[in-house]
């Protein structure tokens, strides 16, 4: 199935731009359940790309995957006060199972803190069954009534990481280890650049004591929190009885952290590299980093290009590289072009019966800087020795060109929430003041300029000179990021 | 925690076995959600190896992974008659959602089919669209009321294939490639054998035309369904007007198959190859493959086996084997034997301070053959250097240890119902008769020796002379075997 229709521009309307994209790069589609999407080949195969890299980031870091129940009883969610709070209108409920209504309803997992907590309740005695580092991979239910492929669904897929520790201190060097693992992990693989930073109270993980979170800036210069990571005190420990004894001999709470992302950062890749021709998927986490498109008019030219292609193929693959030659007869070769585009492949190569004479191959990037050749006529050769160099080139590019959007758009200095609205109405993007911690602030500038406190960023992210004043007009404690956020 | 008391033996009691070693190896734990399991970071690592195993054979063979939700309206599941039957008894039920009833309920999936299939009828439109090769790792869940860890759970963690063909000869080729593919994994990574074969009506997937099987022999002499590959014929493309125009421009039905195993897998391991000191994990598998023990009695020898023993690992590990060293300090040596023993770990080294002086490790392996060392003194380089060919030969050793249980007890020769019955009651085990088609035949063994069919072998397991006769009395038109099963 091709469709060579324009998407709508960016410019035009950046909402209806995604909504199409996704759905014709093929990554996801709606399906006929509400508020579920499915997800097609090539976006599950980005996710298998960001699945193995954070994997390995976890297991590097000392963490073991595990499998914990999709169905909770409804009694474990409503232990945690302020757990069952932020998660009760968001709940599916299975009632009945087996043919018959259940004694106790189950509630699919909006995320497994619970059942995790009460299971490591049974499995530590001592300080020496502590730490536990686990992680699952796993699907999860938050009802929505408005929902957009991959930002928002009913039901996503991600991992959520579940620590206990003997101390404190420990849990905390825990929480931020797995937030600078997300936020290395956006920069190196989704080549997407993130503030990291604390919540406030009124944003943070029902049940948490401090929720930090990676929030990065789109291409319509919304912001969009890409990951968090939670330090959970005592706060589940107590409810589940998760008590060790320590090295003294007395009975202690366990010490909890969690955290996660979700196929949501695949939409996140979308609104930070896109363009008009489709999506740009950075080199690292793209299931095909080179397309080889043989190119002939009459049969009798199809065996030796198409040879070619394969032979070309094999010596990309062999030094480690995705490569896929499109041989299919019934597209033309612009038909191919665009599809391949349109799903973001990073580099494209054109062989044809000129180029066969000639030792040459016709290089074409997805994405060029101004100035830069798309279409480059390279001897085969030096096509096959730089290609390697030229993947890990375009990533950084990617990153560079994304961070540099983000400064553009970053505002300092506003002193007022008149100056706040200001900037965001007329500009948008991120805007750093000074905050007292008074959460009616917060309020107001919800309500005036519909933005919302993303962070307290962490120092890589202040201003040199830290802002004394709160927007709201008193002393600020400490420096905060406000935009209107996905 | 360690937990050195000794497992029930199995020839007391096979199941109480099972409970136990499946627990103490740390592989699962009940949940406190009735019939759900935990699966712990040990049974998880299994899962994982087998998955990254079957994966690559899945996408050697053309597929690629995608994501279907988990929800699936009611009227979808109840679309295909003979699907609704087979499944309804088992559904979990969500409905409630986002805290009001929902117009319809959603059915937690028990397999895909229904919502798949009405995705792929909207993606194809003609032949060009097809094949379409998809699989999707995922849980499931079918209400169970007796549960056991593994083998039957209310949730399981499985893979589904859907194939969409254009002709039923390509579906058919596929189911059997698919079945050919589960065979393969499980004699080389599982290092269990398996009878391939046909279902009867009466045991085939509800809604599929014909189902193929993988039939595995257990210690207690029982037969386990390992794996299942069904041809689906046009009954679910019907339903869900899965339809492609054909080369010649008519409008047809597609042909549909699919395939699945589970995390039934892991207890199918446990089953084949345990014994009275815990389970034992094929190399293949195993998610640590040698373990090394540090012996030390003073704290001045410890650092200089340690250090040894790390070096060790590192030169095992650089050949690609999966090492751990454990250096716990608050366990003894004989208790870290226990447990790596129990978990299955195919090799041991020992290093004390003798050995280092000597140049010397003992070398431990976990199961021998009669007559065969258990415990070797080697010159450190020559481990090293055989180690890796050492594993090999022990996942070899396993499959042929299986593969020679299973032909001792699989009987041939027996006419009628009654000396089936014999067989089974004085030594169990499988039994190939002649058979005549007729399901009465099937309905009576069952009733009077509890076996049932479980597949009409492939010609690799049918007798060299076929039975001429059905134990029923009747002519036989094919053999089948015959089992007491899980």
């Amino acid at each position: 199935m091709t469709d060579d229709k324009a998407l709508t521009p960016r410019s035009e309307d950046f909402s209806a731009w995604y909504n199409e994209v996704v759905q014709r790069a093929e990554l996801a589609d709606h399906s006929p359940v509400r508020g579920s999407m499915v997800i097609r080949p090539w976006g599950y195969g980005i996710w298998e790309n960001m699945q193995r890299a954070l994997d390995d980031m976890f297991k590097e870091t000392g963490h073991e995957n595990a499998y914990f129940p999709l169905l909770i009883p409804m009694s474990f969610i409503e232990r945690e006060k302020e757990h069952v709070e932020g998660f009760k209108p968001e709940l599916a409920v299975v009632t009945h199972a087996g043919g018959k209504e259940l004694d106790e309803p189950l509630v699919v997992r909006p995320t497994s803190e619970t059942v995790i907590y009460a299971m490591y309740a049974k499995w530590v005695q001592s300080y020496r069954d502590l730490p536990i580092l686990l992680n699952q991979w796993a699907n999860v239910i938050r009802w929505e009534l408005r929902t957009r492929l991959f930002l928002r669904t009913s039901e996503f897929l991600w991992q959520e990481g579940h620590t206990a520790h003997a101390t404190d201190e420990e849990a905390q060097e825990e929480t931020l280890r797995m937030l600078g693992v997300y936020r290395r992990f956006m920069e190196e693989w989704i080549a997407m650049p993130v503030v990291t930073g604390l919540k406030s109270d009124s944003e943070k993980f029902a049940g948490a004591v401090r929720t930090y979170t990676c929030e990065a800036m789109m291409q319509d210069l919304r912001a969009l929190q890409a990951g968090t990571s939670h330090h959970l005190g005592q706060n589940f420990s107590r409810q589940f009885d998760l008590t060790f004894q320590t090295e003294h001999g007395e009975e202690e709470y366990a010490w909890n952290t969690s955290w996660g992302v979700s196929t949501r950062l695949v939409g996140a890749m979308v609104m930070t590299h896109g363009d008009d021709a489709g999506i740009v998927v950075p080199p690292k986490l793209a299931p095909v980093q080179v397309v080889i498109v043989p190119i002939y008019r009459k049969e009798d030219q199809r065996a030796a290009v198409v040879e070619k292609a394969e032979e070309l193929k094999t010596r990309l693959g062999e030094q480690g590289m995705r490569v896929r030659v499109d041989d299919r007869d019934h597209l033309n070769p612009g038909a191919k072009f665009y599809e391949w585009e349109r799903k973001g492949v990073p580099f494209r190569i054109e062989v044809g019966p000129r180029d066969l004479e000639k030792g040459q191959v016709v290089l074409v990037k997805r994405v060029t800087a101004e100035g830069e050749d798309r279409k480059e006529f390279l001897p085969e050769g030096q096509a096959v020795a730089e290609l390697s160099a030229r993947l890990d080139a375009f990533q950084k590019e990617l990153l560079e060109r994304a961070r540099a959007r983000r400064e553009t758009h970053s505002h300092r200095g506003a002193g007022s929430i008149e100056e706040v609205g200001e900037i965001l109405d007329s500009s948008g993007g991120f805007v750093y003041t000074g905050w007292s911690g008074d959460p009616s602030v917060e309020e107001r500038i919800k309500a005036e300029t519909k933005a919302t406190l993303r962070c307290i960023p962490d120092p890589d992210f202040r201003s040199e000179t830290p802002p004394e004043r709160c927007v709201g007009g008193e002393r600020a404690t400490s420096e905060v990021l406000w935009a209107r956020a996905y």
